[in-house]
């Protein structure tokens, strides 16, 4: 299978695809991005890899940072995690406070945005230096270091970030942020800050794919079946109140951000990573959600 | 792998569990079935099988019979029947209704009853005799005939089923379903009353592990594309709110009913059936999960 | 104070508004009603009255007979009543579902549709010819006889009325409806379909403006409590979601009706109505709430 | 009528009532206040006045003081208030942040604690020194001076008030708040925090009931127009989720706070503040409610 081939391909189809969608306009950071930017990224776990277009400009990979800070918290507390997070799916984001109100301020998941939050108050009751912790993490899963915050998105995602600080002290008059509402928000809004290239994210992902084993290093960064798990936490949850529909038609299990990358993982073959700024109405890149559809039916991988 | 012992081993270790919950109570037909049942059966796409258990009591297989239900009337619509009903996860029971109204009458998928309900107007839209439909693609899919529905069952749910009917007539005033209320409650109820063991139950998901295509008679019931979208979507909404639990800890795809049944598809390897009729707190068979996690634990087995 | 002239002026300087409103459209005897059709009654507890425009023409006055139906409903279970049906207003109609479902199926008050459903199945437990004891009623408070069911209107109400079969059965399932469904439907819409001009509907609620006397009979309908405590009711749940705005800029209690019919009550003076059946976007008579809020202007009458 | 025998019976008789409620119990301030005070003043608008128990003991009057945040809003704002807080009634608390999320942001009326909060928001942008108008304002409407803010309560519900904070960051996210959160959370809660007793909360309101005019310095403080309107915003919405209830048994405006006082309004006619600091299970003194209730029922007193 000529995997620069199909790559090459999916990414001529599906360029033309970004004029339908809208760049996310909430802070100056994301807004001023070019819509025509376009990256294709995969890692295999025998350690070649094929990248086409932008695959070395940074961009901000926003909520796929989650992953990182998920897997940090679950190191810490262990099970122990699912008293403060559930890990069902969360429906329209409509629902998302009235949900959490009824749930006592549990969120659904680690990965809506009152799940992140939770992730953020853990890492900071039990790491010394969160930031670094996360830095340090990414660099390692990914093997590489060309990966740093950007604080200034950082900072204008805490001016804007009002919806935010509104679930961050809802959640602490249920008493489940512990830290002050403010250090939880810098330290979320740093890690959503993260800023790499299609190719070290999709490298970064690797492990996911090769039972928790950084392919290049021999080191294993999660248990085989945190992987699993956190595989799965992604197929039922992973692109917002997309995720059905993207379990559906493309079959893996991916996480999105609103930075228009979208990193998604073939357990035991490959990890791949798409970036192409315009979003969809669900806040998914919409290049690609579909060159992820493409490379799948193309290629006949499912986990189905 | 010696199947047949790993069952025998799981069906003495999750047999006190079911001492843990809870037998339906909302009709007399599950009530009074006895909390001490349980089975477990299993067909490998090799044409293999292993059951133990009470794999020979045809039990009300409920919920489950959704997935037919789904599969024929994607027969029949094809990709416009997502214009009727969505494919995402659902959250908590409580936002059934507030969600359904803020979705203009689009249930968010067809294992939801909003859903299922959905699904049988569309059957009597489209097939001149549902119920015979319904019940010669189930016989089909298992290649087997010990398969009825039970009517005294249906009446018996139609009875209590004040809450199904509320659903039904708000989709109506969203034109979400056309035809008469009373009908389509019919056909959801007789749909739901489907009997049969553990054995023929497993065999009828076999399919769904085969790429649609029934090994015993080499028939193919569903497309392959049908068929992983099926898995992806029960992955997503198998097992009520509690399916982004089950993923995470069972991690393949499947489908429970109230009866106290879990079907769960592993591809391109096997189907399983585990039946015990107490249920937890999510409506979910306390034995049934538990024995699902250790089987895949045990073997190895997961999509991830 | 000379009446006639006032409700003269004020007729001519609302007529112009009905030209902003909309006419119920759900159903076709209220669709094609004229929208020109306005007219203003009021009848003094002194016996004298004043009309101007369309007053002898018949209307639907919809959930005005809701007044009717609590009283007669109120006589039978006394305080009772207040386990099957709350009194609080209501909030927004977005959230009539989830409010219920939160409340385990007890309405807010008895003047949303899910209340006045409950009415209408308190008046079948209660009452031999429910029906004909409305009727009566009515006939009775008004000391009028030309007061009517429209039988087309309940019918093509019924056929329409999907929404509120929902309610029905959804309340149904918390047992808070003992009679069948289609019953309790059927005399909600024949109470809604009730028919009489202005010059009958304002006098009908006069004996709420003479502490629960019929002036021109001294018949007590209702007990001097009772005819506060309704008029406290319509205060603060009579005309929808707009009841505050309502009591704010008119304050006096009233109660309205999507027929375009509004009925105003003040205490120990006069009752008065006005039916224009343009509708402003919350359901009520956009002529009717001006020229109430004109009344009550002109003549500095308001309760507070 | 002998108004000292009416209130002195009344006191005895509810009495007893106090040990069926509960204290509220959020912060230290409110926890330790004994469960065993109780007072009653009138004051009429002839000048004469009547109290019995504890009624020159200062206490928290909490969300009454959102009455006098209305009024100086109102006067800076006028009708265009309207725009940023609505008049309607707001249901259960339960829906209080998925209604402000369906509304945009603005809070159903000015008594909820997020139009409170929207009513410190625009004291700040409209007033140079906005505690000091507030406590101004109180001494002026009540002519008198033992008025004061206590700052170690102040401190404390801030301390606990994340639920406000969450109201507060979730308006700013629809601009609905335009000062910087933690200036008008420090407002919003200095506001709750007056102290009085219930002699000068009686005399205080005493010009709601008189058409908007101090009588004993015949000064006007708010127009006869303003006064009826601030009375129906008070009997629609002044209880919480009991208003609907309390205007049914009680019939009159009126406006309750979680310290335990009860202050309401009989127009043309007196003022009336009850005060016991055992609450029901919706917030409001139980023996003040069911004070007031015997008040208008043995002297016959009611807006209806």
């Amino acid at each position: 299978m000529d995997i620069q081939a199909i790559i090459t391909d999916i990414y001529h189809e599906v360029k033309p695809l970004a004029s339908q969608g809208q760049v996310a306009k909430y802070i100056p950071a994301l807004e001023t991005v070019s819509p025509d930017y376009l990256a294709i990224s995969i890692h295999k776990i025998d350690g070649t890899h094929f990248s086409i277009g932008d695959y070395s400009i940074p961009f901000s990979i926003q909520s796929i940072a989650k992953v990182f800070g998920f897997t940090l918290a679950y190191k810490a507390l262990g099970s122990e995690m699912w008293k403060r997070v559930g890990k069902e799916p969360s429906g329209n984001a409509f629902n998302s406070l009235v949900q959490l109100e009824f749930e006592n301020g549990i969120p659904r998941n680690p990965f809506i945005n009152a799940g992140a939050i939770v992730l953020a108050d853990i890492l900071i009751s039990h790491y010394k230096n969160p930031p670094l912790e996360l830095l340090n993490f990414a660099k390692k899963a990914a093997n590489e270091t060309s990966i740093s915050f950007n604080e200034e998105v950082a900072r204008s995602e805490k001016e804007t970030g009002n919806r935010n600080a509104a679930l961050a002290y809802f959640m602490k008059s249920y008493k489940n942020i512990v830290n002050p509402v403010q250090d939880v928000l810098d330290l979320y809004f740093l890690m959503c800050s993260l800023e790499m290239d299609t190719y070290c994210l999709a490298k970064s992902f690797l492990p996911l794919s090769n039972q928790g084993i950084i392919p290049s290093t021999k080191e294993r960064i999660v248990s085989l079946n945190e992987a699993k798990r956190i595989n799965s936490l992604m197929i039922t949850s992973g692109l917002y109140n997309e995720s059905g529909d993207f379990a559906y038609r493309v079959g893996v299990p991916a996480k999105s951000g609103v930075g228009g990358g979208i990193v998604a993982v073939i357990p035991n073959v490959l990890s791949i990573c798409v970036w192409s700024p315009p979003l969809n109405n669900l806040g998914n890149s919409i290049a690609g959600v579909c060159a992820l559809e493409k490379f799948t039916t193309l290629t006949g991988i499912s986990v189905f």
